[in-house]
């Protein structure tokens, strides 16, 4: 049986693939940015119980999410969509609705009736005059942030109605000077491996810091997908306290081990424990 | 229970879809195309008889296939990808592979594992400096013409292997001028329908002029779908005689309804009797 990591180290190899969107350029226009994400039911979210407008919103709001993770603005979404053949008109219209609310103009896609119910969106958009941010830019001193409270995204129903943090993200980037960043889809501990990996470094993460979501834990808030929040670097300015509500220092870039200490100062090894999709 | 007709009225009437492909304007890089096609297990191709390599191929050659229909240069694709759990290594690799044999580069993507097989392929392509060939552009007078033999591409297996035509799309342009363009997806009479509805012209088709599959007879050569040859308008220019293989006049635009003329000279109306997706 195929193993997702494998697979998508075999892809990877292949195309320059790695970060949240393909990094396309078209000068002088810009860059493009892309991304793709499926939503299915019974994978990502449950069409019986949560509704036909949240398969549309989830698939278009990750897409859009990743293109944040960029600092990028969001400009055209399509959505391919799957219906089982005995939908109603209504739900079908509920499905596009729902990708509409995710606030990036509809540009086109495709609809198709078969076994299953999914909805694939591509969200297109520009990088930043500044440029895009990376995951491979964290830098030995950085502080780590993310925007808001992890955890329980299942539970709490954030999984399918978060907000794609595209403001926040193009004003950090706009105000401050942004090392990497990334979208909290996998969980904290592996999201933050990403950029790691990428940038080649270490950090020192207090886990008293990380803020955690009411229906959560730390393990939770250490762990569990699809928050969509942002995690990022920064250089160190003192202007971040109080530049935008949610905003949460967690550690710092270094060059040596992953750490996360705990209350009492206490050094563990950070690792992997989040999500991996599919499995 | 929903109707696929229906439903896509009501979103063409949501958003400026339409054509081919979407149509967005990167002044002064140029126009970008934009085309998304889902490809499922049972519905478009059967895995199991077709294989893993005709899932990945199929997909993006079919949005390549929209962005030729335009004239336009296919520049990267994208694909998301379901994958039965049980699933090989060899056979998810298969599926990009036949991806990567369409030949548009692989800039990105999404693997998910769920409880179907499907692929749906994002292409994006920039339009001729001519500008794109868009489907309402037909004008009385205008030859109607199709780029090789139609009919029988489920039989003859070329629904999932027929070649883009995206390198005689841009000759075509670049040489006569040409009034509108689509790709024959759905089959001759719905789609040249469709390309007499956004022009509001009529036409005068000869049936022994069009080019008829050795696996068809002229029903499924006018009804079949997913040949994906190209059907397009052209001012008369008596340059087309052998300009390249396969394309065949069949017969010409005009202001009057919509007929289609037998071998004694007798005049049918032609109406759409192609193939609906997901009927």
């Amino acid at each position: 049986m195929v193993s997702e990591r494998e697979l998508l180290q075999w892809i990877a190899a292949r195309a320059p693939i790695g970060d949240d969107c393909a990094v396309l350029e078209c000068p002088p226009w810009g860059t493009l940015l892309a991304a793709t994400d499926s939503v299915i039911d019974g994978v990502h979210l449950r069409w019986a119980e949560e509704g036909p407008r949240a398969l549309g919103y989830k698939a278009v709001a990750r897409s859009m999410s990743d293109v944040a993770a960029m600092a990028g603005e969001p400009l055209w979404a399509f959505l391919a969509v799957c219906l089982p053949s005995g939908v109603t008109q209504e739900q079908a219209r509920e499905v596009y609705l729902g990708a509409e609310s995710a606030g990036c103009p509809m540009a086109g896609g495709d609809t198709a009736f078969g076994p299953v119910c999914y909805a694939v969106a591509t969200v297109l958009g520009r990088a930043h005059p500044k440029g895009p941010v990376l995951r491979s830019g964290a830098r030995e001193g950085d502080w780590i942030v993310v925007t808001g409270a992890l955890g329980g995204s299942l539970r709490s129903g954030r999984h399918a109605a978060f907000e794609p943090r595209v403001d926040t993200a193009r004003k950090l980037h706009e105000s401050f000077e942004l090392g990497a960043m990334i979208d909290i889809s996998d969980g904290l501990s592996t999201d933050l491996g990403h950029i790691l990996d990428a940038s080649g470094v270490g950090c020192r993460v207090q886990a008293e810091a990380i803020p955690i979501h009411p229906d959560s834990d730390l393990q939770g808030a250490l762990n569990d997908g699809e928050d969509h929040e942002l995690l990022f670097t920064m250089r160190p300015d003192d202007r971040l306290e109080g530049f935008l509500p949610g905003l949460q220092r967690i550690g710092v870039v270094q060059a040596g081990p992953r750490e996360i200490i705990d209350g009492s100062g206490k050094s563990a090894p950070l690792v992997c424990g989040g999500f991996e999709h599919g499995r």
